[in-house]
């Protein structure tokens, strides 16, 4: 990397920190992908304006920039595989704004989702987006994959929960996108263009969140079933009436005995398919939607209905879903996490189908996930020091990839693309629709600074 | 325009209708905004193929094309300033696909609003927007101007209730966008950004539709109160409460007044400001949220509150908004119908600017809309035949585009741009942001084909 611009990094204003150690820039070159690249320089602005000026320098110096929030991504969309610089954000952390009776707050996008909740919860409010790195991760981590949760299946994902949006291209112009109201039809709709872009069009220095009212009454339930069929089943008799639940998610039957193991728990329902089901709002009517929802749920194929009855009833039924992760490592060193999404009326048919291609590749692939949006976390468990587990569990992935389109389907639902899936990304987008993505990364980054080798997959006409 | 185009539209396919004689095409000129521009000829594309083909042939010969739904545009959207060719989508209303499990539809874009509603209700499904227009306006108008209505403030607008789209670039390029899924994470959010692009970047051919369940029970209620503070306090406190009414509608005293002696209704609120509120959701939960909203709606000012006990009150209550129109129309010969929206905390100084600017410039102001969201139709009565009250009323709109930024909102909150707005955009926009968006527009449309002189103001670098 160019010293000169690591000079010119350093004049910026007082005391804006760049590292350029090896051994301190080395922590910044990775994320939960676990692929490493180390970044030349790490520079950490403390302003908008300071963000300005750093992109028109990795402009002017074509030099790769990676954005980095919280480094929680497990697709690597924050690996700087080119090296160059990486800007973390992580002093960009301040509320600028938060207007309670308007339900919107004003952030920068390197607070964590947890501090924007917290700092909400003083006015009975929350953002709705919920990923599992709550604590961790930054608004700006989550716009850019468009990240969810299971709160998603009642309040939608992290685009349905943004107004505004305020932005650098990489040309180091600064945008303004949208507006602080619920509504707006002014204009091309750079906010959700730049949602799950994954910083590969423009850093997002401010985002104006839609709130909404905490509920003041939630009701968590478990159901067991005998088979996928009737699971499935049941998820779609709960979408198909009014009474929304605030999460629906499924654990299949491997999942089920995995953390029946982990806990250590005996249980006759070792091979039932379970949902998790929550119903919020109003005191009255978290309890009506409650009823509306055991009456959905218990179809024939249930084999066990149970609303919690108190706080250490839902912990309990909570807890299950929470071992997953521990008892997914119990069981094998590694797994490749997916995320694919299909229509409901395919979900019976595609966790069997997902189950017989893992049969077929000897791999031992475990599914969960927000079955309200039909989208499940396909693990593939492995050891990656066995290469012939290795070998198996990525052709496995292969066939994975055509099954869920085969379904109808989405390869993510929440995670996004970044390097994991980056070359998969054709066989869902047509060639012509992904030249005009192409087109439109050159109008908002020209020299192709911004998150290189990230979502769009290689361009056939250039190999880059 | 070009006789050669014209010769190999009709050569297109068998059968494909172009129309070029004057008295045919004039019907096809305007819209609701009444302004006229007569194209040179209409075409009536009864496919995909044949709409990519009618595109190719107007990039080819740099001919404007304006696409049609149901005309019912207040903007002038649809109105083919340039003259050139009109596609009318009027042939294709195909259903293409329904999955009422996975709550989606798939159609033609010419497919009216209503008509998707009457097809999905079978299967006790319905398409949130539910804009005024519903019987006559398109899918494809409702996409391109983010369409919205009374519903848009507890399932979301016209943006929020899409999957997936094809449609066609100004270019003859197809595209194919998002997925069949509720959630999506691959690449570049094209369905979001086309959607409120007025047809200035593709033509949309199919849309796949977000549906929701048929609500089981509503309740209806209005609520009136001693003044607009006390309404506005109102909906403030409605809507940070988690029973989400379906309708949130405001009458300002002005429209109130005008409705009872349209009516030749007495009554004592004459001067009071009116919330209709609805509540919509399973039997029992729609009770329980009735109940919240009452709770919430009768605070210090509110006069009275009324629940529909039955169907005929019900209608009772909607009389007053649906006379709306007609009421208005017999005090004026016309009037500008703005539809502003401010954040939610601002709404009741809005509201006070709103009329204090009418009264300065002798305007007679009549203000209602869809107060959960902070929208408001800010209706400028007058007569056109009458130069000094047109002058007026342009020059107080003018000050009510201020008014409306100065209260941190947005110039439309779903009848988008058009012709209307247009030279407003860069009061509201950033230049900067509105170059970005120009060079977007060159990348879908490069010889500016597609809608021309709509949404985007004219570049002032070539005055076009």
């Amino acid at each position: 990397m160019d010293t000169q611009l690591i000079n010119e990094l350093r004049q910026l204003s007082d005391g804006v920190c760049v590292l350029t150690d090896p051994a301190d820039c080395w922590a910044y070159g990775s994320d939960y992908s676990r692929i490493h690249h180390c970044p030349a320089a790490v520079v950490f602005p403390e302003t908008h304006e300071e963000v300005v000026s750093i992109v028109r320098l990795c402009h002017e110096y074509a030099t790769p920039l990676t954005v980095r929030g919280g480094g929680t991504s497990v697709t690597g969309s924050a690996v700087p595989t080119q090296g160059g610089l990486v800007m973390s954000m992580e002093h960009l952390r301040q509320v600028l704004d938060f207007d309670a009776h308007s339900r919107f707050v004003t952030v920068q996008t390197g607070a964590t989702n947890q501090s924007v909740q917290s700092y909400c919860m003083k006015k009975d409010l929350f953002w709705p987006p919920d990923p599992g790195s709550a604590v961790t991760s930054t608004v700006g981590g989550n716009l850019a994959c468009n990240a969810a949760g299971p709160r998603a299946v009642k309040y939608g994902a992290t685009r349905e929960n943004v107004l505004g949006l305020k932005a650098v291209s990489g040309r180091g112009d600064e945008l303004i996108c949208g507006s602080a109201t619920t509504k707006n039809s002014m204009g091309f709709d750079l906010t959700r263009l730049l949602v799950g872009s994954e910083g590969t069009l423009a850093v997002i220095t401010e985002a104006t969140l839609k709130l909404s009212p905490v509920p003041l009454r939630t009701h968590t339930m478990q159901a067991d079933y005998d088979s996928i069929e009737h699971a499935a089943a049941a998820v779609i008799a709960l979408m198909s009436q009014p009474a929304t639940p605030c999460a629906l998610e499924l654990m299949d039957d491997v999942c089920v005995r995995l953390v029946n193991d982990y806990l250590k728990k005996e249980s006759d329902n070792d091979k039932c398919v379970r949902l998790l089901i929550q119903a919020d709002g109003t005191e009255v009517g978290a309890d009506a939607d409650a009823e509306a929802i055991r009456v959905a749920a218990t179809n024939a194929g249930c084999l066990q209905f149970r609303l919690a009855q108190d706080e250490n009833e839902t912990v309990t039924l909570w807890e299950a879903r929470r071992a997953l992760s521990p008892a997914l490592r119990q069981v094998a060193p590694s797994h490749l996490g997916e995320d694919f999404v299909v229509p409901l009326s395919n979900l019976s048919h595609f966790v069997k189908d997902v189950r017989a291609c893992g049969e077929q590749h000897g791999v031992l692939i475990a599914s969960f996930g927000h079955a309200g949006n039909g989208n499940l976390h396909v693990n593939l468990m492995y050891d990656p020091q066995n290469e012939e587990e290795t070998r198996a569990v990525y052709a496995c992935l292969d066939d994975l990839i055509d099954i869920t389109l085969k379904h109808g389907g989405s390869l993510s639902g929440e995670h996004g693309i970044g390097l994991h899936k980056r070359h998969f990304v054709s066989r869902q987008i047509p060639e012509g629709t992904l030249n005009l993505m192409r087109e439109v990364k050159r109008v908002f980054d020209p020299k192709g600074i911004l998150n290189a080798d990230k979502q769009l997959p290689p361009d056939p006409a250039t190999g880059q």
